[in-house]
């Protein structure tokens, strides 16, 4: 995981030089915003899903960096006063703190643009004209109304109101499983794998979204605001519905371990290549942040 | 102009369907910032540059739509209170004003993922995969942090600042007319345009561009609220560059003029297909909104 995290590091700083093409509060802005020591979870699921299909790591860099910056620019408009109005991120003041609302929002904007931009534009990237396409819908459709701004819409009108546990895992299959199971699709197609292997693929991708998020909800009502590096109990106290809340704190860890044996189970006519998104499965519900 | 007017809405409808697949509210923000009874001239563009180019219309919807969805997106986040927050847009209130910032922003990155994903899977766009990637590549550069998004960036920097000309233009530049030159370039090469005739359409389009920004500013000191939809003398009031501040009022009619010339000029080896062209660069002088 570290091996990668370097590796999607260093290709995103490629793609975010400090050029005087631009604004240079903006370009400070989107730094700040993806380069910033984070877990890379997204990147991680392209490479592991790739090197599961058999593909090369150099084609992967673009579709890894192109996932990580839709969740990296997610992150910047949801910290946003309109929306959450978070002050920290990663234990760092958050985007529009350090750089002003405006720069915050534009910075988000152009980091959607960017993914879109490398995923048309890396030449690393050596795969057919036609999957190169198939990367750029299947990231579009993840990120957009009917995947992850869709989720974040379900979620603002879940604030405050009753709902039930159907609701809540259709709000966070869009709002956080879209991207996930994109990262790997994308890690899937450009490492060449067959249309069997990429239903294999999304068969693990919902699976370990779904715990994902569950064990998300668990560890922000157990971790201290230290380990976290945000506020903690932060969306307790904001009302919004949670997988603890709903099940019960054990209920849902159990739920989270049931998610992990399914997603480890759909990779069952995978070789030892598949090991590291194994190894992934069980690293979401041993996290401790 | 009204033909393509009513080409694009239709076909920018039907890309955004009412569906039970996401959030309602989400949905109705976009349709309403969208399907609003818009001018339509970069749609325009698009489809009078690929008719130029000799191309056929119905690979032209797409890329209209795309290029209407990405400006669409800069107004809805543009107006918002961290931004210009502006309460009025063609006369009805903006779409932070009906919907609430938080769907506002969100519509606004959603409308943004829109128009990748129709480039994308547009099944209308009957052109090579290649030629299907440098839309996409092209876009996705005149809206991101090297053009629209980096143009705004200037454009915050530079508010109660005093600057020069150029640093005007430079900002325009990015702004606006990197995507007017975009709408342009997608036109031309849906529309079959071999290199040479890329390059008279963009020399076009960057007089138009500049032409039509000057033209705004001169609007924004001439109109009356009523025949303009928007505050009037809201540019000046914020203390924000503008062509008249700089040069004079009638000099910067001039300019404009000027540069419409040349717009004409640089399509002289085009046939009478390019008339639509010719005739944008004379309305965009003429307009009084």
């Amino acid at each position: 995981m570290e091996t990668c995290r370097q590796r999607v590091d260093a290709a995103l700083a490629r793609w975010l030089p400090a050029t005087s093409a631009t604004s240079a509060a903006l370009q400070q802005a989107m730094r700040y915003a993806v380069l910033d020591g984070g877990k890379r979870v997204r990147p991680f699921l392209v490479y592991a899903a790739g090197e599961a299909a058999g593909g090369r790591i150099g084609t992967l860099d673009g579709p890894a960096c192109a996932v990580e910056l839709i969740h990296a620019y997610s992150l910047v408009h949801d910290d946003l006063p309109a929306m959450d109005n978070d002050a920290l991120r990663r234990g760092k003041p958050t985007c529009h703190v350090a750089f002003g609302e405006a720069t915050a929002l534009l910075a988000g904007d152009a980091l959607q643009t960017l993914a879109f931009e490398i995923l048309a534009r890396d030449p690393g990237l050596t795969v057919s004209p036609e999957i190169r396409i198939a990367l750029i819908a299947r990231l579009a459709t993840a990120a957009g109304m009917a995947g992850m701004a869709g989720g974040q819409a379900i979620d603002l009108e879940a604030v405050g109101r009753e709902i039930g546990l159907a609701e809540l895992e259709r709000m966070h299959r869009l709002k956080t499983g879209a991207l996930i199971r994109a990262a790997v699709a994308l890690g899937g197609l450009a490492g060449g794998a067959d249309d069997a292997a990429l239903e294999a693929l999304d068969r693990y991708a919902a699976a370990i979204g779904l715990a994902f998020q569950i064990q998300d909800d668990v560890l922000d009502v157990e971790s201290d605001t230290a380990t976290l590096g945000k506020t903690q109990g932060a969306d307790m106290a904001l009302n919004k519905p949670t997988y603890p809340a709903l099940l019960g704190l054990e209920p849902a860890r159990e739920r989270a371990r049931e998610q992990c044996a399914l997603a480890i189970g759909a990779l069952e006519e995978f070789d030892a290549r598949a090991d590291q998104l194994r190894a992934l499965a069980r690293y979401v519900i041993e996290r401790v942040h």
